[in-house]
């Protein structure tokens, strides 16, 4: 398939079109790359809605309920899980196959999950290029589903337009501390299993923690009600979502958060780039692999190291005039 | 002070230089770089041991512990406890003045909790730094604590020579998932709170997995049984972990992944150096702001304005010729 072929696919919506782009997203090749360049600018339509919380709140159920709901409204949807817990194995633990299967025939939802693949940063990179990817093929929504508790969420803040935080009724004092980290990214809370004892207290706990919150902006963070297995409050979310939505085109947020969105991904593909670009020349050099012996000996340190392979990197570009 | 009274200061020991230089590195001082790469001989003696596991392990209690079993054997202790919960506040959750108070006014003790400072990356760096500063002081042993679950795993197998993975008696299934991942990073098992319903179940059920896995080399890790409130079993641990350590050396696995750390440490720094040297000469420039302007209104795509924004950056230094 040509890029051309695969481009044009994508953007007529094809679903094989799409796996075969996350495909090369994933494997890094640089197929991938210039599809998303030739793409890029039919990007930028989605509502892309990120949700996070502690394993065991009901995530996925809330997710596959959502899906629901937005078909009866006639919207399209994708969905990218994301699941860092098994970073060696580079296979999603949630397959695709198991996931979603009322949704497995209909052509106006694509599912997707994504393992981490052992590097940090990669996980970042990977699932916002799928986002945009999906975004191209002209999907309404795409929900970005990542297991809660770490530094996935200060990913999701700057993929999300609106971030979903989930929550149980007596969850412990032990994820006290990561929900304090979690307060701040969040643009809506679901306290989700609304039948168990308690799902009211901590509604009122979180509510009390908003009251306290001194940087709080112009949107105030409402807290839902939900039960994913019985669908109760999911027309809610759906609401809330699309109302913060309108909030951010009104208050120019909307237009705001994309200028930071294209800086921080326009530093991130050169930080990308310019590093590939050094290493594919030194890597395998003897001279390389000497100075690696040496730093692991304490006869050099890597700092020193870094300096000069550096400015010998650089000068090199001089010295090719 | 100067980087030389610094340097000389954590070489001594002292407990106050070693809280400067780290406070310098925190806040990504160029002095930190200048004092490490000072430092960076005289680093590399101690035992570096992460340890990491689900919230409400016992986490804590367990270094408290441990401390105390190495403070009775003579040995000196640093201990990092990365906290990756708050990424937005930049302050530690778990203070370090109300963590290990037994042991605040023993010289031979150490202790610094971090926060996340809310980007990627900057965390791995930052610890890395940190242990290397308290290694460098002269610390025989490291231990690096991660509230688990997330890809701050992935990490503490770069920094730590022995991995210890903990768990409770009767963890659901929801974090089985989770624990897929960590498995393979651990070195040694500790199911904590020994006195609990299961615990004897916990550690048959890692067993089981441990008998299943195929990639194990010539350590297979223990599964030990601990109670961090009484003290139970954590001069087995401790033991083990030195165990773990002769074994390191003996099998040459140590001198393996003192390259590796080599090879990866170099290659973090001369991205991050080579990534600041580019932005500093874009930042605050009026065709940079437009370049990302031109990105958000899709006028543009950041993989066409990155591939030429670097070309310009490496052409910039032939023309200096």
């Amino acid at each position: 398939m040509s890029i051309e072929e695969l481009v044009d696919g994508v953007l007529a919506g094809r679903r094989r079109h799409l796996a075969k782009l996350i495909a090369l997203i994933e494997n890094e090749d640089p197929a991938a790359a210039e599809a998303l360049s030739l793409l890029y600018r039919h990007t930028g339509r989605a509502h892309i809605v990120g949700i996070t919380g502690p394993p065991g709140s009901g995530k996925s159920t809330i997710v596959t309920r959502m899906t629901s709901e937005y078909r009866k409204r006639g919207r399209t949807v994708g969905i990218v899980a994301v699941d860092p817990s098994s970073p060696f194995t580079g296979g999603a633990l949630l397959g695709d196959r198991i996931r979603m299967q009322e949704h497995s025939l209909d052509d106006g939802v694509f599912v997707r999950s994504m393992g981490t693949r052992g590097h940090l940063g990669g996980i970042a990179r990977a699932t916002s290029d799928v986002v945009r990817a999906i975004d191209a093929s002209g999907k309404d929504i795409i929900i970005v589903e990542t297991v809660g508790a770490g530094q996935s969420e200060v990913e999701i803040i700057d993929i999300a337009h609106t971030v979903v935080v989930t929550d149980v009724p007596g969850s412990g004092d032990d994820i006290q501390a990561i929900k304090a980290g979690i307060m701040e990214i969040a643009d809506i809370f679901v306290v989700n299993k609304k039948d168990l004892p308690g799902a009211d207290k901590k509604a009122a706990e979180i509510n009390t923690m908003l009251d306290l919150d001194q940087n709080m902006g112009q949107w105030r963070p409402p807290v839902l009600l939900t039960n994913g297995r019985t669908g109760e409050g999911i027309p809610e979310l759906v609401d809330k979502i699309d109302e913060h939505m309108v909030y951010l085109r009104e208050s120019g947020a909307l237009e705001e958060k994309g200028l930071q969105r294209s800086r921080d991904e326009l530093h991130q593909i050169m930080e990308y780039r310019l590093t590939q670009e050094l290493l594919s020349r030194l890597q395998g050099r003897p001279e390389y692999e000497e100075a690696i012996r040496k730093i692991a000996k304490r006869d050099d340190d890597p700092y020193t190291v870094a300096q000069r392979l550096i400015a010998e990197f650089l000068a090199g570009f001089s010295r090719q005039v």
